[in-house]
């Protein structure tokens, strides 16, 4: 009963997890820097858009001479030509004047106003009649009205969006610095564990967490590297886990959900001068995890059971990888719907639970219930929709309780 | 003003976009399936598991053995071996008798349950002292209590997760069918537009568009090919557009937002024997949106303007990719939340429009803040945290009227 005196809380997990810091930055072309993190402050690098443009089809103007335009009463001017995209109209709008402009042209000098075509008539080749008054900047988007020089476009530290690649392209910053990728290694350990190729003999299992956490490192922006199997042997696991700590950043051991094997992993971790930061985590599903420090790079003893495993990275080991990434504030679970609790789950106090539920839509709203099997039964997470959090301070939910569904996407 | 009159509404275009059909499938390993679309039903292949397993670290006892067992009176039975991980124990427990159980391993023959190693006593070397009594069935999984032969795991169309992909590995599938990540072509149009190393001349902008769709192509589950930079020159387009539609499954043109440019995108459509499905939509940002079918690939005109493109993208494209990525039912916004609208915003009858919104956390709960700025202001989508959608039967969102928030992630 001794391992239950080190649980560390939920809580002091997520703490101790903090204590890693940020990856090197590295240099990326602009069409692979979509879903990098940002290593370096994006400031505007000069006035946006650096002259005024139009935003509409139509004619540049002077809005006075426009002044009082209907339908009924349209105003006349002259038509003196057409702004050319992609350069300046080499002539000023003199007074009674206009020239064509489509959407994007610049903005004549002399004129301060674009009067949308639907408003125009071609009066003959050389004039226009203006049915609709404007005011001086209608149609137009001023210099530096998108963005000043020095304003913080994207601050460092953020995973860049569409939007943001887009914003770096509009400053031609075609190479730009990001956060390198964590780098995750994964290794199944476990005499029972056989590849997915082959048959397992009675009392084998097929290697599942290695392909689902390789799948949850890459969804969470790292880069998975299949480590292989190795079976409970301390030496065999001392030799790969010191090959897999060459290559990556960070080394997820996988299996050894036993008590004995826990052990020889965190022996095999002592022998290499790292430091074992928690064994045993007061959470359910995956009390068995274990953390420790290998020099500054984190190596994880997931849960043996997928289920416990996959619930595992999701809660702990995912922020982890978010801050080795350089990722500085970021909401763990944006996809989430409030649903009322449908089935009475209790919890014990103090431990922070997880449970596994599916969405159900029915007449008075949307229910959550819990997918009922333990956490050896792959099927529950695969049928489940979401995770639903029982705080530690709480010793259950009720049945018609609201609480909030983190979905898995 | 007679393109108004060929407007589609929001909802036509998108029944319009239903018309292409999915992709063909293809052959990938296990350890690419993660995020692929499932091609084939996943069913359970054999029971799962296959034989008993014991779910706790303990004992593996027959239940009657240790009926009434407890802390006061506890029960011996006689400890005949330990069940070794990866095979089964040569040996059937007989009355009185218990043998060593790891999670995972396979309960012997003549055991019914296992007894947490919590509430065992090693009393003599071959010999247990039992402080619990359990029930037939207890800490254990039953073959086929996860699935069984038959079962629908995980059905085609569904876009494979992590537990799927864990799925896959448990049933030895290494290889499976998904269907085709659709490549999708981005060809940027239009004279004023230079690429982002390059520094442009007054009138000239830099190319946002090819790169910040290429990016959202991405995020839907594309393979963006960048197209490059056609001027607006109706053979040029035209052999480009051939060449790409080749090379794709869809082929996006960006830029030509003016009239005379779309008028040449669409004769050139109309030249490769493509049809014309739909050119203009009653939504904003995004009116000048083209749709058109060469063969039996979807070409897009996108609208000129970063924001417009990008906003048209996530409403009417990306659907469009899952729905050629033969993804069969999927929430368009799984992140979204609720919030009250800061400020009064109009919009006309009969038009679809998307607000870009930043979230903010007031005491009095969430509010979503419209970005003030036009489309021709890349800053306001940079800015904005998601959007707001108000359908073509309103005329706006009153101040702190509640809406739902579709967020960027």
């Amino acid at each position: 009963m001794g391992e239950f005196l080190i649980l560390k809380s939920g809580d002091e997990a997520r703490e101790i997890l903090t204590s890693f810091a940020a990856l090197a930055t590295e240099s990326v072309a602009l069409d692979h820097a979509f879903d990098r993190v940002l290593g370096e402050d994006l400031l505007a690098l000069e006035d946006t858009p650096p002259w005024p443009r139009s935003v509409m089809d139509g004619y540049a103007v002077r809005a006075r001479d426009v002044q009082g335009a209907s339908e009924s009463v349209p105003c006349y001017l002259k038509l003196v030509g057409t702004v050319p995209m992609g350069a300046v109209l080499e002539r000023r709008i003199g007074p009674g004047e206009a020239a064509g402009i489509s959407t994007g042209g610049v903005l004549p000098e002399g004129a301060d106003a674009v009067v949308m075509i639907e408003y125009v008539d071609r009066a003959r080749a050389e004039e226009i009649e203006v049915h609709r008054s404007v005011a001086a900047g209608d149609n137009l988007i001023r210099p530096g009205e998108d963005l000043r020089r020095g304003d913080m476009v994207v601050p460092r530290g953020k995973r860049l969006r569409p939007q943001d690649v887009g914003a770096l392209a509009a400053f031609g910053r075609t190479e730009v610095r990001v956060f390198r990728r964590p780098r995750v290694a994964v290794l199944s350990t476990g005499n029972e564990v056989v590849p997915p190729d082959k048959a397992p003999a009675p009392g084998q299992v097929r290697d599942v967490n290695q392909y689902a956490l390789s799948a949850q490192v890459r969804r969470a922006g790292g880069e998975p590297l299949l480590g292989g199997i190795v079976a409970d042997d301390a030496a065999a696991l001392r030799a790969r886990v010191l090959e897999l700590l060459d290559e990556s950043d960070m080394v997820m051991l996988s299996g050894g959900s036993s008590v004995g094997v826990r052990d020889v992993a965190s022996e095999v971790l002592a022998s290499l001068g790292g430091s074992v930061l928690f064994h045993g985590i007061n959470v359910r599903p995956g009390k068995p995890t274990l953390c420790a420090r290998v020099g500054d790079k984190p190596v994880l003893g997931m849960p043996g059971f997928p289920v416990s495993s996959m619930v595992i990275f999701d809660v702990f080991v995912r922020p982890l990888l978010w801050r080795l990434s350089g990722e500085s504030a970021r909401d763990p679970w944006p996809a989430r719907r409030r649903a009322r609790f449908s089935r009475r789950h209790a919890s014990a106090a103090g431990r922070e639970d997880w449970v596994r539920v599916r969405l159900e839509s029915r007449a008075d709203g949307a229910w959550a219930a819990p997918v009922l099997g333990g956490s050896a039964a792959l099927s529950t997470v695969v049928r489940a929709d979401g995770l639903v959090r029982i705080d530690a301070g709480s010793e259950g939910i009720g049945e018609g309780e609201e609480i909030e569904v983190f979905l898995y996407e």
